[in-house]
């Protein structure tokens, strides 16, 4: 019998993180017996005068949100890193390290109608959005060495607040997913004189089996590599190293794109498909003034479902213990998305 | 003011990963309105006629499960690992690729019924557990590089059968989390002529604020670099590199330590504590006769509740794209543990 990646297990090699996941395709004829999440379909109310996100309603710091008109964005009140703060000393134990975290958490309401989401939401206004990430990487960029922004979207994902938004979390240290892709971005252009995301992304255009959706400037790829169901990668198709690099028109085609991957997602289990997503570039802070050539910016996808609205795949026992694993192949996942219309169902 | 590593921000470093995660013990005082749990305390009944795990209940497979009386072991219906299928051709593209994975999947039932569980099971059927665990290690491990025992403890875990049992999968490829393991071990007895986890755990027994539970040859403790909230590790007062090394006083002593522990996790929040659970030791297949002084075997508990039986730690858009992130210092989740009785609550 000869092998087919869609039908026999094997391994594949994530080059960003220089790690294997495990591709089991014959076990999604599995059938599903335990949990199942709930329907997220909820209507959301535009305006809730008890929810902090909404305009003129008071936050628990006491501060009331503006009357906001376009994206608004504010220091978390709960935030995991804080600006100031002591130091803990130098540890010298090898197996007791501490070390210093500074940094700051913010929230960012994408418009002021809690009802709106990428969807429904025109270009202009999905532009806007972009120009404000742009905004805080430029910001925050001066001070802090990374700068993560962030969307958990649905009650799945831990999001605590319906009202549209996501989160920037900024700090003085290299978190560890940005110092790994950061060694094997380095380690690849070192050794081939191109930056790797280029040159995957040029081959995917040519095999074109992973393709979601592409346009001038972007592609969306469910990666070789991808470990959640329908992951992808949102990649931009001539070299750019960080977000303020973002030309205007690529932010417009950005906004579309993320438009239709929105409904492409939303549309494959008709509901609203929760995910985290989020933005990596080169780093900031000190090193916003120096060439990063092996850094190509790009966006991540991670949707926990798997079979339907109310399935989603447990990373769990052995994908914690040991490595990650998935039933459906990168190439199936992509050509159901594919398939999907450009716009949501009402 | 004084830094105190129980108020104030502070990385701390995983040498088994070689990582860092971001503590943020000011963060405990946010409130919650995201998603919460469905509190696990549904009683099981004894035997289910429609339950493939009980005694005499046909499986997807036709096969019938026999009426066991102690353990019993079979290999999974839907299994990610195959033992034969086609090989994939070798790959030459660093960015696509692939490798073969065989390997066999199996489900272990700690004991004929399904309302039996570590705590309300006899030490000498805990016993068998373990000697059951040894004997799959011995057996499975003539052939496979990896041995991975694992239990998804409750639904929210991704369980999908309440009959108490964990699942065995071996692999002829070292999975990630060994591979890194391994790497870092041996770098660090490399350097110091001694066992890391040894060296930690002598440092652990003498600062005492990370114990949860110990007797005369096991200790339980919230590692300095634990990620979840209430994570656990359990290590061997002396050098043991695999389950195969278990002498029998110590088979019966690490089934008392457990049972302590899922009590204690269990009175916690008075309910049925969920976690994913499993083990690690030296790899076997071919060099289940090399000598690997720098691997300790050691259990490993990640369960995911956070302030109740209905309210978890979610591990998403800034853990899964830039690091781990906790707000419950190890410290704390240690001592909140300490002070739960041994016995479980009715
Ligand atoms: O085999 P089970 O218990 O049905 O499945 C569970 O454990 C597996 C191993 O961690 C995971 O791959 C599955 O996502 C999870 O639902
Ligand atoms: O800040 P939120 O949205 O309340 O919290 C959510 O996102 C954070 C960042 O990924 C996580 O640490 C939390 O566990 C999650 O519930």
């Amino acid at each position: 019998m000869a092998f087919n990646p869609n039908e026999h297990q094997h391994l594949r090699y994530n080059p960003l993180k220089d790690e294997w996941i495990l591709v089991s395709p014959h076990r999604a004829l599995r059938p599903w017996s335990g949990q199942t999440e709930t329907l997220a379909t909820e209507q959301v109310p535009r305006f809730d005068p008890s929810n902090p996100l909404c305009p003129g309603v008071k936050r628990a710091s006491g501060i009331v949100t503006p009357n906001y008109t376009t994206t608004y964005v504010f220091t978390n009140d709960f935030p995991a890193l804080l600006e100031e703060g002591p130091e803990p000393d130098q540890t010298e134990d090898p197996l007791f390290q501490t070390r210093s975290a500074k940094g700051t958490c913010k929230v960012m309401c994408y418009h002021p109608h809690s009802d709106m989401y990428l969807h429904n939401l025109s270009t202009i206004e999905v532009v806007a959005i972009i120009n404000e990430w742009v905004k805080q990487v430029e910001e925050l960029g001066q001070k802090y060495l990374w700068v993560q922004i962030f969307e958990n979207r649905g009650q799945q994902m831990g999001c605590s607040n319906p009202h549209p938004h996501c989160q920037i979390w900024s700090s003085t240290f290299l978190p560890n997913e940005a110092k790994v892709k950061d060694h094997n971005l380095k380690a690849y252009f070192e050794k081939h004189g191109r930056p790797l995301l280029l040159d995957y992304l040029e081959k995917e255009l040519s095999k074109r089996e992973r393709l979601v959706t592409e346009n001038d400037d972007w592609v969306v790829v469910v990666p070789y590599w991808a470990v959640w169901p329908f992951e992808t990668m949102v990649l931009p198709k001539r070299q750019i190293q960080r977000f303020t690099d973002l030309a205007e028109c690529q932010r417009k085609s950005l906004a579309s794109i993320l438009q239709v991957l929105v409904a492409k997602y939303d549309n494959l289990f008709k509901c609203n498909f929760p995910y985290s997503m989020g933005w990596h570039g080169a780093p900031t802070g000190e090193k916003r003034n120096e060439t990063h050539p092996h850094w190509t910016f790009h966006g991540i996808y991670l949707p926990p479902l798997l079979r339907s609205a109310t399935v989603k795949k447990f990373m769990v026992g052995y994908e914690l213990l040991a490595q990650g694993q998935r039933d459906l192949t990168p190439e199936k996942a992509a050509s159901m998305l594919r398939e999907q219309y450009d716009t949501r169902f009402k």
